[in-house]
């Protein structure tokens, strides 16, 4: 038994193909249902995308996906009308092989922007990765989407519809590149659910804005995140009411919200998991400003990295996050202490404070403000040297 | 002779006062008129702003500024009532000692957020530095302002009106919390010109546009910042036309430029100067939405920290940027080398820009747009292990 199984009817592979070059990892990836799936996208904002974000982005929603093909090393990106070509081409060859309409295949890459794909290492190893596809592979197609993450990263959740066990299962890959309205991150969520494709458009929507789009390692949005949801209706079960559907949609937000703390806490070069709570705005827009703005500040992120309690930083990205807002209505708790409260500074002894930031890994910030009665929670990490390192020098 | 002389009629002081605590660094400084200042003043757009920053922007533009007193340290921010109120002695202090209005003295301060400023050490010092204050006193007045400041940052320029000499003279300090609409930067500009306080409004509003509110180091806007433009008329030539006025706009515009790229050359941790040009887009406000864009990615500042050719970066930030485009509209220059053209990658050698990169401080990034005629010039800075070190543990 796999510690994280595939539902029923899916396979996954994962093996080197030679996209990376000069190593021995694996960097081709290929999902697979026995049956045609109802399928849904959520992709990166960015102007700038990946060819196979606009070749995937065109297919989704349908009814009769049946595979998604991913490469690790290049993210074939800001590769002009080549670059389309290689993304369709791509899916072309899974689909000769397991005999589907290319339309039915969805693509996606990851790593350096700007490069062309190789194309002759795919074409020849798509069909080998399919042939290796078996119910078991999901940890190792979990490797093979791998770019500079250090742990593969893998979710799964069941219930009952009817007295019958159905699965739901994901697998993303992210580390950098980080931020809200997806960025350099891969998901692929399977489940043997029987839902349609309108179904799994709105489920995976609000899936989404609850936990990839609440995560951010650096702000830069990137061009190629996709996460794609399978339902391949393997379990024979579908939703009857309400209250199957809130089964679906709450075991879907938890592969999601699960995944997505995964990529945090693989952040690049992080020391700390830091979890933002926004509470008491007037909408949950404002209270994503805010997280963001603080998510977003390297002062904030490198003063967590050093276990300095500088609350001013976190207090002052508030204000200037495009919130109307008065100091009188911030006060502030890091892991637990109370530093600000209604725009006046609290006396706390920085000495224990800091020690409590060097001794845990987790992080909590909480910022109340007196506004409304909205929240929200943003998940982020800190800014280290590491970081510095790992990304002054990642294609040359 | 100094190096970078006070307009006439200026004296000015820098002392240490023991703000900052347990060093011998001076940490008081004062700027004197001899006679009343037309004055205006430019200040941080954050919604959580420091307590001096409330004071002095309720004085302006006035007609008889005498002074402007600030020190260093202590921000005098997040500091509730208490600290309006520390921000109003501190002024009411020097205007006894000058036997002016409270409210024609101005007052700034800079340094950590959230503590209550020493008002014992800051009364008695006060008077000191007024005693102390000369003309040739700049150099130790600009010492006096820096907190992580490396250099002092001084600006000089000169024209004549009616054939005669008139001057005008900045001091600034900032080397991080620096973001567009202001941050921890601290600047007075003086000139012995006549000119009204809507003048002075109107020509500082047009020159930190284009200087103060065009750079950033790392994105987060401060509580603090201040520009202060006090025109004294010592030199007794106002302008008498257009061409006059196009003299002072000049002059003053040249100043603020001159210091900007003085903070962003000593941006805390930085081994790279950046300069973004974009051009080619519909209005400024889309410029400059890109620059700043690709100023904040921390992708983008570390690879220029490692000398990396990573274009991508460069364009995926400008996808991000809210501005409608498309990759075809886009091509980009990294000193002179041309890196992406129209939408396609173009072939270079990478060890060749890698290496003009590692051996110039300097970094031109061209990003050329086909949208219009539209442009910005941003400064920046890279991003590097020394900012994190520097960042990591400030307060404790």
């Amino acid at each position: 038994m796999d510690a994280v199984p595939l539902p029923k009817g899916f396979s996954a592979a994962g093996i080197k193909c030679g996209v990376k070059p000069g190593t021995d990892k694996q960097d081709l990836a290929v999902f697979v249902s026995d049956r045609d799936c109802a399928a849904a996208g959520v992709f990166t904002t960015n102007l700038v995308c990946g060819a196979p974000v606009k070749v995937s982005r065109d297919r989704l929603p349908r009814s009769t996906a049946r595979a998604v093909v991913i490469n690790a090393g290049n993210a074939n990106a800001c590769t002009g009308e080549q670059g389309i070509t290689d993304a369709k081409a791509m899916a072309a060859v899974m689909a000769t092989a397991l005999n589907c309409a290319a339309d039915d295949v969805l693509v996606a890459s990851t790593g350096v922007i700007g490069r062309f794909l190789p194309m002759d290492k795919l074409t020849a190893s798509i069909p080998q990765a399919i042939a290796a596809a078996t119910p078991h592979g999901l940890m190792d197609a979990a490797t093979a989407i791998m770019t500079t993450d250090t742990v593969q990263k893998l979710a799964t959740r069941t219930w009952e519809w009817n007295g019958q066990p159905v699965r739901i299962t994901g697998v993303c890959k992210g580390a950098a590149m980080i931020a809200p309205n997806m960025a350099t991150m891969l998901c692929t969520i399977m489940t043997d659910a029987q839902i349609t494709a309108e179904q799994a458009r709105k489920g995976i929507a609000l899936a989404v804005r609850d936990s990839f789009n609440c995560i951010s390692v650096d702000g830069h949005e990137s061009t190629s995140d996709s996460v794609f949801l399978l339902a391949n209706g393997a379990s024979g079960q579908s939703p009857q009411n309400d209250a199957d559907w809130a089964l679906f949609q709450g075991a879907l937000d938890g592969v999601a919200q699960d995944l997505s703390m995964q990529i945090i806490k693989d952040a690049e070069g992080a020391s700390h998991f830091v979890q933002i709570d926004v509470t008491g705005c007037r909408t949950r827009d404002e209270a994503f400003k805010i997280a963001k703005a603080v998510a977003d500040s390297p002062l904030v992120k490198t003063a967590i990295c050093g276990a300095d309690p500088n609350w001013g930083r976190v207090v002052s990205a508030a204000g200037y996050a495009g919130v109307p807002l008065k100091e009188e209505n911030i006060s502030l708790e890091m892991n637990g202490f109370p530093l600000y409260e209604a725009g006046r500074p609290l006396p706390f002894d920085a000495a224990v404070v800091s020690k409590n930031l060097r001794d845990n890994r987790d992080v909590l910030i909480e910022l109340k403000l007196t506004l409304g009665e909205q929240s929200v929670r943003y998940w982020t990490s800190d800014l280290t040297k590491a970081y510095v390192e790992l990304n002054a020098d990642y294609t040359t």
